[in-house]
């Protein structure tokens, strides 16, 4: 077969460009961009080839940063002649390994390319140059035209519209705008031999050949590198309203959920729909400093948020979905946000969990699709998983107040169990898009940034009492236990609901098991893809996909 | 160059199959699907062989009907074995002529894939075949699940859903639900040599690949044959307003199209921004049948509508809006219906003029994209069109009351002027998306169906009275003044705001200037994509693109 020829052969081209870097690469990187835009040695280096959860990355032979598009041209131009492989970089937020590079490569940071082109003010479509961070150009949107980028995610500070498209970014608004494909209209992209191909069109229907830049969204840079992109931006939300209730069953926040989007919900106003079970509430307040806001700790916190353009109030029926759902008793108990300040501190249960996570000790993430039904209580993913890893670790290991049957537990007076020592199993995430975010956290020995003094003890206080090898060991026996075999668990149970990528991607991380969602045809398909576009497989080689077919 | 290359192989090909059907490929494509689905010759043939405006096809080597997408597949393989190129079909509804055959072709319709495969009532996902009639499953949508299509065109009645999602469809809603981008969660697709790639995903994210299922959105049949989608569906709207306001300028719609879509405008309700100048009122009044709700006659007539999923009332906020436009001068005056009788009829001048404009006679049209200060007035493409076709046509050809100059003869007692004879220039269109369609028409010498006796006369009592070989002559005329030169105009003003196809595609009529909206990078990657897929150039070839490359 063609492809899986030429994908030899450029495997072959990036073994030699691996052990020495090809003679003249630097200097003509150097002649092309300036000395100033090309790093080859120093601490400098090590933000653009690390990941910022320290877990991927090698050192690069170089790092470029381009200013232009056509800087970016010509630097693909020279490796693609070289046959040096090139890794394109935005923000560098990403958790699969994606953006950083490994041995043999060179790293293109789009950071310099951060000019918004313009903005029109007929089709409200923002033309922003790759490296433009979604934070501040989306408040430069608001500032200026009232408008905002439909994206919100934990990395807006840091994350780029190009790695946003690039990685088909989701986060909590999905439930509202839909996902990158919904405003993207056009990309203008470098592709592997350094053509240009300019797609950015502020034209809000164009039928005139093959919708090509969508193809670029979620291609992880592996098909060209994104340099520009046109985006379709909404009127900005004016007010919201924002509400959390706990619920004592999965079957009440799946009734919620429906409640929520069906014909008495919130109709086009729904915001965002997240939900949190009672370790992953725990671990926000625990770590991250939330303060729980509900009376005590429930199986299931759901987070509810209405937002409108229009001025006129959206938490009358905001108000109206929560009433009836502790009427149906689908929730026990709820609370609305009264003020701006209250309305943070929901979003803050939610929003710290991440780093909550990061703070205890990494562990196991996962970010996966899957039905309802099936995502979380009795009969869901995450009581799946703590059963199995209470079958596949020594006895006492698994926290027990996250065991199969938490849901008992709960109740006044109940924290959660994540100071009680060992792994934690939690589940939460974006409950209105199928979304579930799966964790399982080590607690480690390392001091946790921003805990008290002395907190990191309480971690070893149960059951298990760890020393370094052990944990090391831990470490390795709670990854082995739940990869591939959650993913797996999903596709058996999820069927076509059921994604072993949300939201996350591919990268390198996910390679052995991104095969689970999708088929054989469309395996055949991708490469089709690949090969057609980037031959000498020098983009981003080995990400998505692997290079070895 | 490869691609090159291996399309000149497919061209000799074509050529080979154009003189004779291969032997065997009739009783191969019998035996595969049963004589029923099968034909070959007689009149039954007639409607799947030619486009329903009665411009394009020829007769097929045959018309095939498969019911399944294994049968679909079976096909394929046979024709790629034959080297016979296959052209899909939907509905069969398009207006470029991409979905009808050419001699020594064979027709593939979809029509007898029609089943919906499921509902998910998690994730409201609707998974169904492509010969799905789109409004015959928007209406059950909304029956079972209270959802809805977020679709809406004229030819809702009898095209279907592969049709639209392999054309990017557009219509009326696109500037409240985006376009088919931002519903498609996956396509099930055969390749080109059989492969049948299955897309179908229920997971409102998935983020394990390539996002190829967009690259069929739009690509017209030419890289797969679509045989099912997976489209995410809204909460269907239970309330609705409809307004309509006529203003004196095109400076007033341009300032109400921004308020209406602006901080203070419709925000998430908004569900329609339309536009009709003067003749096309006239057009849908004297031709179509509708009556024209307002005062008199005014340049610009805009329609708005407003709904939403929940109970409350949008018409308080569109009644704001239409007041607030009055006050500030866009709008010289407006009505608000005030019942679903008069919701109707205000929505029937709007969608009458596509029928009305074929009773009075076929001439050009036009679909594009181009930004508000473009479309219309003074500065607009229809009087640019006016203005070139003065100058090009015989002195008196173009009706004056749709001449250049015709906001001045607006007023009471003005009609409009699209019985007065000639040529008229008149356009209308998606005003909230920047898609205007611009029609020359040119009376008919036919008797106009559903017209009275004797009312087709009145088109030639004016300046200009026509025997049937003048009137073919004024068809080519006009024909060879507005294309390309309507394009070009776009094209050169419209910058990247322009479109030379908004919504209809591009097919084989449009063939000769779609370049015009692609660049040199865009017909590069393109021929790529389509030498990946489609190598020897047997599906739908010569549709998009041209195959003399």
């Amino acid at each position: 077969m063609q492809s899986a020829r030429t994908l030899a052969r450029a495997r072959g081209s990036i073994s030699r460009a691996m052990s020495t870097s090809p003679s003249g690469l630097v200097p003509r990187l150097e002649q092309l961009l300036g000395r100033d835009a090309v790093l080859t040695q120093g601490d400098s280096m090590d933000k653009y080839c690390r990941d910022w959860l320290g877990q991927y990355g090698e050192r690069a032979l170089a790092v470029v940063r381009p200013n232009s598009t056509e800087q970016v041209a010509a630097v693909v131009r020279a490796c693609s002649e070289l046959k040096v492989p090139l890794v394109p970089q935005g923000g560098n937020t990403g958790l699969v390994g994606g953006s950083v590079p490994r041995s043999g490569e060179v790293l293109l940071s789009l950071e310099r390319m951060h000019s918004v082109r313009f903005f029109d003010q007929d089709s409200n479509v923002l033309v922003a140059e790759a490296g433009c961070r979604l934070q501040e150009t989306d408040e430069w949107l608001r500032r200026e035209h009232s408008r905002c980028i439909p994206l919100d995610l934990a990395a807006k500070g840091s994350c780029t519209l190009g790695g946003n498209v690039s990685t088909a970014a989701g986060g909590v608004h999905v439930v509202r705008w839909g996902g990158l494909h919904s405003s993207v209209l056009g990309v203008e992209a470098v592709l592997a031999d350094g053509t240009v191909v300019d797609g950015i069109r502020t034209a809000r229907k164009s039928n005139t050949g093959y919708h090509w830049s969508h193809l670029f969204v979620g291609a992880e840079g592996t098909l060209g590198i994104v340099t520009a992109v046109a985006l379709a931006v909404p009127p900005a939300p004016r007010n919201r309203a924002v509400a959390m209730v706990g619920c004592a069953d999965w079957e009440g926040v799946r009734r919620l959920v429906h409640r929520a989007l069906g014909p008495d919900g919130l109709a086009e106003t729904i915001s965002a729909l997240e939900y949190l079970d009672a370790g992953s509430v725990d671990m926000a307040v625990t770590w991250g400093g939330a303060r729980d806001p509900l009376d005590e700790r429930y199986p299931y916190t759901v987070l509810l948020e209405a937002a409108s353009a229009d001025l006129s109030s959206c938490s009358q029926r905001l108000e109206h979905v929560v009433q009836s759902a502790i009427v149906a008793e689908e929730a026990v108990t709820g609370v609305i946000a009264s003020s701006t300040q209250q309305e943070r501190e929901l979003w803050a249960v939610r929003e710290s969990v991440t780093l909550a996570l990061t703070k205890r000790g990494a562990g196991v993430k996962l970010d996966v699709s899957v039905p309802l039904s099936r995502m979380a209580g009795p009969e869901g993913a995450v009581v799946a998983a703590r059963r199995h890893l209470a079958n596949e670790l020594p006895p006492g290991w698994l926290s027990n107040a996250t065991s199969a049957d938490f849901e008992s537990l709960c109740g006044a007076g109940w924290n959660g169990g994540v100071d009680e020592g060992g792994v934690c199993v939690v589940g939460y995430g974006h409950v209105g898009d199928g979304n579930l975010h799966l964790n399982a956290s080590i607690p480690s020995l390392r001091k946790a940034r921003g805990m008290p003094e002395g907190r990191e003890d309480a971690l070893f206080a149960g059951a298990v009492a760890w020393t370094p090898p052990q944990l090391a060991d831990a470490h390795s026996r709670v990854g082995a236990a739940l990869l591939p075999w959650v993913p797996q668990w999903i596709t058996e149970h999820g069927g076509r609901g059921a994604s072993v990528s949300a939201e996350h991607g591919v990268g390198v991380s996910k390679l052995s098991y991104a095969g689970l969602s999708r088929g054989e045809g469309e395996e055949l398909l991708m490469r089709r893809l690949k090969a057609a576009l980037d031959p000498l497989n020098l983009l981003n080689p080995g990400r998505v996909m692997t290079s070895d077919h």
